[in-house]
């Protein structure tokens, strides 16, 4: 490349990191103040009817605007973008592993994932934003790394340089740290989580990248947030860049609590993976009936989001009124949007401890949940119910067909539990209420993501509270521990639901009794360096390979050996050129000429030339073509006798697509097979050795 | 493996967490505790010397006390452990690349480390200690992975297990981890450090074991800390797990204070790569004069010592009294050991603002430095001279026969240096100036280290300030980019001179054009799959090859095809066992049961069978021995036409240590020669292809 291509791609790459903290910033700042007022209006409404004791009135508006709220989010997810629905993270997850599924990363899908969560979190529905967050911030990089769109004609000369898988993979990676950092305003968590959770491959250029998107995302949510103080964004509550600041509680702990947290964490991870376990059930019944088409996905999103209208208005009644506590700063009960003390049925100086759950946003549920120095607002029967309510309904609302994330509802719930267990040690331990709700929360999380640092320090920078960090961190230890006993984490059980390859980093134990030879399956299709074109099109229509084998034959070498490895997309471009000669002869490189570089370049999805496109005579099917300029001679290769695991090693380690199986002996065919990424999932060995034992 | 090993194996990796974090712990804690008592005793000494008028006096015991506890460190450096010169993280760093240096780890490095530091530190050198403790952190896990010292007869026999390089590395790893995170309190910063400036390889189980290390830090540090309040540990100070906690401060910025935040950040990345430039050629210089011998080392010392001690206490005489302010919490001027407002000189009601930051150990003057509302404790011209000195003092400190930690005195000037940019802007911002010192720190810190995220979250840890994260984040981001333009970090300057064979993660662009027979050197030496012994011998004596290709060849095969590879160590530990036979037949695998596995698992550095060792009569020596037991049948291959970029990238991300490239065609010998790390380096490359443009 010339310096100054190497220049414009450099500013270019930065470019982008910038462009992608901004878009992403901004839906970010858009899903958080359309949320705030469309749930804020409808829980004013509510309350405002019950305050004049029309109780059937305010149920009928608060499960009316839910149903209108969660019809529309469902119409949106099943008739425009079937793929925006659920979480996401699961699907960047398989792509940033190298799995390019159709439409996962659309425009129609993102213009899906962004209105269909807002308008889900505000039908009340139990789910959170962070995981379509993740996947809006992945859209809207492959949208700019891809140059918008063909289809719009949105595109711009300088991005030909991102046609490529490492490039757009990077672009997808700051998309998804950016995603983070702009749900949970937590920048250096948003970096983590792409590094724990999202990517399988890094690079420490590309931590340098990450941060610097989320660190621009940070600021203008920071820029954003100080605007709204001012009072111009309507019902945007007053939170800051720290959701739900606890630091104000004082980190004293005793040996008792340090038990009464190991306790925590161990029933945290059980729950957590009892969790990963139902939520997995669900998901497989409801895809039975999602998959009888879309209106059956929309009568299951109603039919949820009345169960969920019917437990937040139904169950506060099962709560006594209690007496507002006396030195307060806050009004009691609370007048107008959120706030800790409710009223609900209660007479004046009295609130409902369950409504002030349940008659909420989620977001401020949690907050009321983490607030310490409120020892007694809630009672035990109250935290009870809700966190068995919010449990289950959490469980069942995820597989619907709404975008929907799963940290929120993780969140709600283990805080809930938390809280819980420190109103039952209160008289033991030292360590506030508000904190036990926060180790709560790090145990279920711990319980169903299964990450660490990443959920560390997210907490930490939605909390704010450092001297809390030991204690954070051995919660999220033993929870991570308990509950892998049970389970895998509920992202890898949705993307072994889905059934996609994911390539996991190390190899299984069977492989190792195994060598590369024993997985090459299907027919071997090879070119000959110089190859007629009626083979290649026969090749390229009966089989679905995308890469081809190519081997010298003589007279162009002494002996048959491997050329290299031809790229399906490359023939296609390579035929469309229609460069055939009549004889079999090396046409050289002057071919390649007649091409720019960038002819090439990997196409966004569905965009390269396709088999259909091409126009070849009859006549021309027995011309001869050379494949040599486009032919990468020097393809990974592993001898046939290598280890499976070895080879399984080799090919997710680098990132290969193929990989080359060559024969030991000499005075064979020089090539034995083609390995990809489908012969080295579990089901394929598996199936193919049935007696082995998996584990061993 | 048995089901009964491999629980023995996972119980043992995390009790040997448990105990590298433990270990750690402790060490940092004892680090901290004999330098505030050592140090204190000595400031408390010229104090009260002063307050007598005793100036020369006080200049003596002063400049005494530095000179012994100098002197003693350099003696314990050069006579002892060389090795345990400088910081150590260049050596982790290297290890963890793959390179096994002799005696980096080795236990008399660590006693050296533990306790030149202490006194290093103690004689009021500008060093720090983080350094150090990384490296502590990592011979206390090598120790603790070699099962103690053979050499002192502790050693255990579960430890097995844990002899080959990818477990030992893993436990460096964890090491290094624990040694941030004793020596900062920040357990999550250590975690990261480890990941984005130590590790080569990193997987997602290292994460969460490096995890667990540091929060068993954390943990150890809290108890002794909080045993500490108590009063029972003699001069140790009032900090807590938040070494210098700005929280108090309020974060309001404008855009003027972005403007200025900016330029910081600018001229930071300018100034922190000059420091690297002055410090390579510091050490340059001074290798020179240490090369000398012990003496000469020892009397380097002493002389930087003298000149430090000058410095701190002739400097503070050029500083004028200040009048104490009124509305002040603490005594003014301070009465014993550290604290804001020393008298020095000065009459009562008056203290002396630079013997405030120079007459201190080197965390409580940057606990000065980062003081909020404080804008005038320190005067501009105060401020500047300390800024000079410091900043001059750690450059020639680097290099000198003691453990020395380059994070204080960067931390220190970086302060300094933002503290002064505050006082010049200080009519124009709203910013206060302890949290532009913060803002210094990171962009100086940003310029040397080139770390982004583990620097981010260890100042965090630092000073529990979340709200100024995107201004950090800012800081880093454009003095990492402006020093980059200029030189490379700090540590790669460092491996670089030291000519340790680090391999980058990325291949040079030179690479491309080259395949990867054209950099196979030497003569290549294989062995028959059934060998005379002394030809192996012969080999093993008159080459320096780890690893040599083993060949079959007819009567065993049709032709010569590669068998595999068969290690030096592992051929040692063969012929030690003398199963020779007089003809050429194959011994099958029973020869091994006459060997435990663990026969041919890594020993430690230095503990493997010599050469020496050897044993073997004439008569023995025309006698056969069966290599394919011990040949290691799978390796990792590539072509020989296999660009070199491509053969760079494979041997680094599987961490391979020898490389076999085979020949295209047939009808040739099976192997070409074989590549190791040495042939990767530049140097080896740009030595044999001289006209290359190592750029392009």
């Amino acid at each position: 490349r010339k310096k100054i291509q190497i220049y414009q791609y450099i500013v270019l790459k930065w470019a982008l990191a910038l462009l992608i903290g901004l878009g992403t910033g901004l839906v970010g700042f858009f899903n958080n103040i359309s949320v705030e007022n469309i749930a804020g209006f409808k829980l004013l409404l509510t309350t405002d009817l019950m305050s004049r004791h029309k109780y059937y009135k305010a149920f009928a508006a608060l499960a009316g605007c839910n149903i209108v709220l969660a019809a529309s989010a469902a119409i949106l997810c099943a008739y425009i973008a079937p793929a925006a629905a659920g979480s996401g993270i699961p699907e960047v997850k398989a792509y940033l592993n190298g799995v390019d599924a159709h439409s996962i990363l659309a425009p129609s899908t993102l213009f899906v994932k962004i209105f269909g969560s807002i308008l889900g979190v505000s039908a009340g529905f139990v789910v959170g934003k962070e995981g379509p967050m993740v996947h809006t911030g992945a859209c809207i990089a492959s949208l700019l790394g891809q140059g918008g769109s063909r289809k719009y004609h949105l595109t711009w000369k300088w991005l030909k340089y991102f046609k490529n898988d490492r490039d757009r993979r990077d672009l997808i990676t700051c998309g998804a740290a950016a995603g983070v950092a702009a749900a949970f305003r937590a920048p250096v968590g948003g970096v983590l989580f792409a590094l724990e959770e999202a990517a399988s491959w890094w690079r420490s250029a590309l931590l340098w990248r990450t941060f610097f998107t989320t660190a621009v995302v940070a600021m203008v949510l920071r820029a954003f947030i100080q605007y709204c103080w001012t009072g111009n964004c309507g019902l945007f509550g007053q939170g800051g860049l720290i959701m739900y600041d606890v630091s104000s509680a004082k980190e004293t702990y005793s040996g008792f609590d340090l038990l009464a947290v190991i306790l925590l964490g161990i029933i945290g991870g059980i729950f957590g993976s009892l969790y990963n376990y139902l939520v997995d059930k669900v998901i497989r019944t409801y895809s039975i009936i999602n998959e009888k088409g879309a209106p059956f996905k929309i009568l299951l999103v109603v039919t949820i989001s009345l169960l969920t209208s019917c437990c937040s208005y139904g169950l506060p009644w099962l709560a006594k009124c209690t007496p507002c506590p006396t030195n307060l700063e806050v009004s009691c009960p609370t007048v107008g949007g959120s706030g800790n003390y409710k009223s609900f049925q209660c007479p004046s100086g009295y609130y409902n401890d369950l409504a002030s759950l349940f008659l909420n946003t989620n977001d401020d549920a949690i907050r009321n949940l983490f607030s310490t120095s409120t020892e007694k607002e809630f009672h035990i029967s109250s935290l009870f119910i809700f966190l068995a309510s919010v449990y289950c309904l959490g469980i069942i609302t995820y597989g619907i067909a709404i975008p929907s994330g799963l940290f929120i509802p993780v969140i709600l719930a283990g805080a809930c539990y938390g809280r819980l267990v420190g109103r039952l040690f209160e008289s033991f331990s030292k360590l506030d209420t508000g904190l036990f709700a926060l180790l709560g929360a790090a145990s279920f999380l711990g319980g169903t993501m299964r990450m660490t640092v990443s959920l560390c320090v997210i907490l930490l920078e939605l909390t704010n509270d450092l001297l809390l960090l030991p204690l954070v961190m051995l919660v999220l230890l033993i929870s991570k521990t308990v509950a892998d006993n049970f389970n895998k984490g509920v992202y890898d059980q949705i993307v072994k639901l889905k059934g996609l390859p994911y390539m996991e980093a190390h190899a299984e134990p069977y492989m190792r009794h195994l060598v590369a030879s024993d997985v090459v399956s299907g027919p071997l299709v090879t070119f000959s360096g110089i190859e007629k074109v009626g083979n290649i099109l026969h090749a390229l229509r009966t089989t679905a390979h995308n890469g081809f084998p190519v081997i010298d034959e003589p007279p162009f070498s002494d002996a048959p050996e491997l050329c290299g490895l031809v790229l399906r997309s490359h023939l296609l471009v390579l035929l469309k050129g229609k460069n055939f000669s009549r004889d079999r002869v090396l046409s050289g490189v002057e071919i390649l000429q007649r091409f720019s570089a960038f002819d090439f370049a990997k196409a966004g999805l569905g965009k390269g030339v396709k088999l259909e496109d091409l126009d070849i005579q009859e006549e021309e099917m027995e011309m001869y073509i050379d494949l040599h300029p486009i032919t990468n001679s020097s393809p990974y290769t592993v001898v046939e006798t290598m280890s499976l695991a070895k080879a399984a090693i080799l090919f997710r380690q680098i990132g290969l697509r193929h990989m080359c199986v060559v024969p030991k002996s000499q005075g064979r065919p020089p090539i034995v097979g083609i390995l990809t990424r489908h012969d080295f999932m579990p089901e394929h060995v598996l199936g193919l050795y049935p007696h082995m034992n998996p584990h061993k």
